[in-house]
């Protein structure tokens, strides 16, 4: 008992560190949706903290664009991929999440998943490993989160739950950049929040 | 070593289960954002959250309406006092806070504190510990969250930064409340985001 004590002991102490380091990053994405920052700002840091503590090779945010999908911010496409970049809805494994409202988690191969479809501007296309969530306000998809791994890697769960959760952060985030200086300045009474002031999602 | 390592092993054991809660807490909050629900069940919600997590007695969260805050949620005020229990900015621990734009951490004796402030219909303020946080968006101060122990209780460094995030988060809740339908439907297009679309706090 005793003597299998210590490497359970390096296990909890990893998986701890590990946790600690979430948390912290969830408590930065929380500090950039209060300070001044143009949105753009924001989902490059938002971007940058994900490769870190993801330790993946790419990172991607598309944004909807109507019918289109629009690269916005990532770690590993050229300057000139962002707002030029587009996807429809139809295509690739990024235009499935967006059309399914679902994660998608792959741990090798990516590029051979019937769902794959290749840029040729974007040399992640040959990654393994593919994580993607959809970015949700309102209740709907306004985006999608990528994550790719050069080599194979297997995702866990608490990765998948963790993509999930910036994705709604994200979609709050856009959805914050939609107030318009009328909107800030309208003060929303006390008694409307009472009376049942309604959030953005339930339009 | 070896003989040590049983105790720590446990000790890591409940931090571990402490972080697993507080990651959880904080994807349910994140959830609550992107769901259909009145801005007041979203703040209920949270309170009931807040009360589970860290086991405290009263939980409330203020919100400044013009130069006063007042109890939008509690789990420990009659329903009578959300909308109608009113502080002044320059009143009590909680207008501290407001003013001072700062985490207040009290393990005991909070009645003595003489920034303290007693509501006779607040059964709360017999309470010893308390632990404040002031509700930021638009990187201003618009509520107070306020979290009572009846026994004495050392707020712990991660319990301050817990409630700091989730005040950041609530913060954000009320922007998105003020989100009319024109601003909704109101597209921000691609390009505005990318030429730098401001985010809420800059304005």
């Amino acid at each position: 008992m005793i003597i299998r004590a210590v490497p359970k002991l390096r296990d909890l102490e990893l998986r701890l560190s590990r946790l600690e380091e979430e948390l912290h990053l969830f408590q930065r994405i929380s500090r950039l949706m209060v300070r001044e920052s143009t949105l753009q700002q924001v989902l490059q840091s938002i971007v940058a903290l994900l490769v870190e503590y993801l330790e993946c090779d790419s990172c991607i945010i598309y944004l909807t664009d109507g019918p289109q999908l629009v690269l916005c911010a990532s770690n590993a496409a050229p300057a000139s991929a962002v707002g030029r970049v587009r996807l429809s809805m139809q295509e690739g494994l990024t235009g499935w999440v967006a059309r399914n409202r679902r994660l998608v988690a792959l741990s090798r191969d990516s590029f051979n998943d019937p769902r794959f479809k290749a840029f040729s501007e974007l040399e992640a296309d040959t990654y393994e490993a593919f994580l993607s969530a959809p970015v949700i306000a309102r209740n709907r998809v306004v985006g999608v989160l990528n994550v790719q791994h050069r080599q194979p890697h297997s995702y866990t769960g608490d990765e998948m739950e963790l993509l999930t959760t910036v994705g709604e952060q994200v979609g709050c985030l856009l959805l914050l950049a939609r107030l318009d200086r009328d909107a800030l300045e309208r003060t929303l009474s006390i008694e409307q929040i009472l009376a049942g002031g309604v959030l953005a999602g339930s339009v």
